[in-house]
């Protein structure tokens, strides 16, 4: 989908964000962000989908400060508080009655994760808030079905400790079926790479590839050569998240997207709200 | 007060909003919007007040559009559904115990109210969650004490539709005291003109002033001659609002400040989080 207007004002805010976190000084602070909104001010927002969008600040803030990764150390931070909840999630799937539903539950309630620090109290409470939540759209009698038809599987992963929440889910799948999990080739946002794959042992369940990716989405025309083919003959593929949605929503494919709704503008589009809570299947 | 990088992002976003509202095309929205991100990009954010700041944003909008007032017709809508509480709120302080508390608790409510479309039911509902909700400052017995040595109040306002709530209140100021209302001398957002004060009969209730202001904000030295008389001569001055908030904080005068506290980034110089409802002295 094309990005809004309002794009624009909230990548301005994400950089400010970015900025108070990893500078220090007030003044190069302004100075950066000066450079970004100048950036921006040129951009011709209506012709790229909003990770598109997002990446010209990025791009400008890593320019500036030489930082490559501006979401090094939260990432981190996330998947080991993320990691220590582990067992409990596992606990969760195992006592369900329907424990594939409830991993794909436990997996949207990872997308709801953000990248500040949280602490094992306000996961579990987000995690329980998510599972007593109603979906806004749930196709998961489908999913279920397509499950029994697919052989390989292509999940594309969204963020840093979400992803131990995905791991959940993936271990769940491959009792059936063969699982790839994709991550993004350059530091993003708070996306997942393959060090974090590493990190919370994903790399030891499944197959985990790189998509080819350097912004918040994921354009299959765009991906590498093994994401290309993988993405072909996949019969499924779970995408991750907002940016994944925006960037994957107009594909012919068979794609489940599990995520959060975050963005208010984005229900000008599809009829969401921000806040809810989401299983949908491509059209 | 002085602005925060934050305040650029929310003044990009409200520009995205009035440009939504009043400009039909969205190629020349984003062409305006492209104008007002490049003038932003080079204010020195720390050199002034966010309303100071958000002139910059409003003047190039106007001087695009060549629309003088930009919330013409959400402030008209405003009053015309404020006025109809009117008889509600004179009942409410009518049979409070405390009618001069229940009259200021109405003049915060009515600072809730934003310049968007409310049914009478949303209003309501608003005005009563107000009256439920404790103050996380109250200065309201010295408020009560200093009213006591007080001949002339100078009453600063802020917004449309607001402005029924306050003069529900100055209604029983001027039981005791001589009270002067202050409107801003140029459109600005959503804040009072005299046309509004006319509007909703406050011109027949006590004197109303201009205040100098073509930003939505008061600057005690920029104000008018008449303004600046009555600012020195008066022992009491309300202020009504976040923007007389921010840039009235450092005066040496015995200012009660009334407000919503609708930013999260103020939380960092007063301590207050947004969603705080305040009746706070000042130093």
């Amino acid at each position: 989908m094309k990005a809004f207007l309002e794009c624009i004002s909230c990548i301005i805010r994400q950089t400010i964000e970015i900025l108070r976190r990893i500078v220090r000084s007030e003044k190069k602070r302004q100075r950066i962000l000066a450079a970004v909104i100048g950036k921006m001010a040129k951009v011709d927002i209506h012709k790229m989908s909003p990770p598109e969008a997002t990446k010209y600040a990025h791009d400008e803030i890593q320019r500036i400060t030489g930082i490559k990764d501006l979401y090094k150390e939260p990432k981190k931070q996330n998947n080991r508080e993320a990691l220590q909840l582990y067992p409990y999630l596992k606990r969760l799937v195992r006592k369900a009655r329907d424990p594939l539903l409830m991993a794909v539950r436990l997996a949207i309630a990872g997308n709801i994760i953000d990248y500040g620090a949280l602490a094992e109290f306000d996961i579990k409470h987000t995690v329980k808030d998510v599972l007593g939540k109603k979906f806004a759209v749930s196709d998961y009698k489908r999913f279920r079905r397509d499950l029994k038809k697919t052989k390989l599987l292509l999940y594309i992963g969204d963020n840093a400790g979400e992803i131990v929440f995905d791991r959940v889910l993936i271990e769940e799948l491959i009792k059936k079926i063969e699982v790839v999990f994709v991550v993004k080739s350059k530091p993003v946002l708070n996306d997942v790479l393959m060090e974090d794959a590493k990190m919370v042992g994903l790399d030891k369940v499944v197959k985990v590839i790189k998509s080819g990716s350097d912004f918040a989405g994921t354009i299959p025309s765009k991906g590498t050569k093994e994401f290309k083919e993988l993405y072909k003959s996949a019969e499924m593929v779970i995408s991750k998240g907002q940016g994944n949605f925006e960037t994957l929503d107009q594909e012919k494919k068979n794609i489940y997207f599990l995520l959060k709704m975050k963005c208010p503008s984005l229900g000008r589009v599809t009829g969401f709200k921000a806040g809810d809570i989401i299983l949908k299947r491509s059209r």
